[in-house]
C-alpha cells in the first residue's frame, strides 16, 4: 500500500468518483524507482509523461511540480517506486473532452518491489500468454491507463514460480512482456520489437537503447525468439531481468545481460534483495 | 454534474486513489435511462453487466442492491440517466487481480441528455471518423472503462452541429457510432456490424434486434453504407436517432426508424425535449 499520496498537491487517498481517470481511463501514469532521494530515470520518464500528454491533448505536465511532490511522498523510504498519475480531472458525462480540463495529478509512493538476489542471478521462468495485443497505433508506447490487456495477461497465471508472460500482436509477433519490455540478442544482434501498434515504450528499453548503440529496433517472431542466444526484459521498476527460460526453452544467460545489470548498478541502483 | 452518488451504498463523491478502476481501467459500467421511477430497460443493462462481469472474473453483480440504489439517487428526478461503474476495488500496485477482489460500486444519478425535438424528426449530421478500432475479441462488445478510443474519437470534431462520429475497424468495416450502436437497411435488409472484434455490444441494439426479428448481425462495408436507404443510431439513453448525412451523403429517414421511435415511445421513453 502506498505510504503517503498527493492529490493536487494535497495529503489525500481520494479523488472524485466523476474524475475521467476512473469513467474511461483517460490519463496516463509513470511509475518511477526512487533510491533514496534519487531518480537515476527522472528524465526518461518525464520525457515520456510529456510526448503523451501531447498525444492525448492533456495539458503539459509541470515537471517541476512533479518532482517536488515525488519528493515529499518518498521521503523516508530507503527504496520506493513513485507513481505519477496523470488524468483529464472531473469532466461531463460523455467522451467529448473539455477545451480547458483541469487535470487531476496523483502522486503516491510505495515500497519498492522485492525481487530476489536468485532471480536476478538464475534469470526468471516466463510464459507465453494467450491473449494478443490490439493494435492501436494512436495509444501504442504511452503508459495510458487503459490496462485491461495487461490485467487480462496477468491474470492468466497464478503459478508463483512463473514471474511474466511474453505477449504477442495479432500476427504473431513477439512484443513485451506484461510488465516490462523484451530485449534478444539474435544472430548476435541484440533486438527489441517495435512499440509502434502495440505494447509500451518502457522507460527502461529507452536506457538499454541509449546505451547499447549496436541494439536495434525491430520484427522479432516467435520461432526466432525461441531460437534467440540470450533474453531479457527490462524495467525501470525493476532492471535488467535475465530470462531463464520461456516455457520449455532453457537460455543462457549473457554477456549483455550481465554488462547491463552492471550499469543500471553504476546507475545508483541496488535492485538486489533478500536471498 | 452527478445530483446524487453512492460509492459501495454510502453517500460520497470520492474513491480510494488506488481503486483499480482508476489505476487501470479495470472494471465496467453502465449508463441507465429512467423515467421517474421507471428503467425500461434495465433487465438487458443487467444482462450486459453480468456477462461482462463474468468475462472479467469480477464478482457477480447484485442486481438487487443495484436497482436499490439506482432508485435511491435518481429519486426526484423525471427524466434522468444512472450511471453504475463496478471496478475490482483497491489493490496492490501491479496488474496481477487479487484472488478475492473487494469491487467498488458506484450509483450516480445525472439530468438526462438533452436531445432536440427537431434532431428526432429530421436526423442527426454525422461524420466519419479518422481512427480506427482496435481489434481485440477479449474485450469487444463489453462497456468496460478503457475507453481512450471513443475519447480520441470525440475529440476529431468540435463543430455543434455534427453530433456523432461513424468508427470503423482497421480493414475499413464499419462497426457503430462513438456513443451509439449503427444500424443500416441496404438493399432491404436491416443490418448492424458485429461487435465480436470491436465496439460495445448496446442495450439499445439489443432491443432492436429483439423487436426487428428481420435485422441481421453483419459486415458493413463504408461503401454499403453510403448506398443505405435509411441510417439510424440506437442508444439506450437517447433513443432511436436518425442519420441526416454523413458528410455529403444524404439519407431519407425512412419507414424503420419511424416505427422504432414509436416503440421507444411505447416502452416508456419521451425521449422528445425542447424545440
Amino acid at each position: 500500500m502506498a505510504s503517503c499520496i498527493l492529490v493536487n498537491g494535497v495529503s489525500s487517498g481520494e479523488v472524485s468518483a466523476l474524475d475521467r481517470g476512473l469513467a474511461y481511463g483517460d490519463g496516463l501514469f509513470e511509475s518511477i524507482r526512487f533510491v533514496g532521494g534519487v531518480a537515476p530515470l527522472w528524465s526518461r520518464h518525464m520525457q515520456r509523461l510529456t510526448e503523451s500528454c501531447e498525444r492525448l491533448r492533456l495539458p503539459t505536465a509541470n515537471v517541476a511540480q512533479l518532482w517536488d511532490e515525488a519528493l515529499h511522498v518518498s521521503r523516508g523510504l530507503a527504496q520506493s517506486v513513485v507513481r505519477i498519475s496523470l488524468t483529464r480531472g472531473v469532466g461531463e458525462r460523455g467522451y467529448a473532452p473539455s477545451m480547458s480540463p483541469q487535470p487531476t495529478r496523483i502522486v503516491a509512493a510505495f515500497a519498492a518491489p522485492v525481487v530476489s538476489r536468485e532471480l536476478y542471478a538464475k534469470g526468471m521462468r516466463v510464459r507465453l500468454c494467450d491473449i494478443r495485443l490490439a493494435e492501436q497505433p494512436l495509444l501504442a508506447g504511452m503508459k495510458h491507463l487503459n490496462r485491461l490487456e495487461q490485467v487480462l495477461a496477468r491474470a492468466e497465471w497464478t503459478d508463483p514460480s512463473i514471474s511474466e508472460g511474453v505477449l504477442c500482436d495479432i500476427h504473431g509477433q513477439v512484443i513485451s512482456a506484461t510488465m516490462a519490455n523484451l530485449f534478444a540478442r539474435i544472430d548476435g544482434v541484440l533486438l527489441t520489437p517495435s512499440v509502434d501498434r502495440c505494447g509500451v515504450a518502457g522507460v527502461g528499453r529507452a536506457e538499454v537503447l541509449a546505451v547499447c548503440p549496436q541494439a536495434r529496433v525491430g520484427k522479432v517472431t516467435l520461432d526466432a525468439l525461441l531460437n534467440a542466444d540470450e533474453v531479457f526484459l527490462s524495467s525501470s521498476g525493476r532492471g535488467i531481468l535475465p530470462v531463464h527460460s520461456l516455457g520449455e526453452r532453457v537460455f543462457a544467460i549473457g554477456a549483455v545481460t550481465r554488462q547491463l545489470q552492471q550499469h543500471w548498478h553504476n546507475l545508483g541502483f541496488s535492485m538486489e534483495q533478500g536471498g
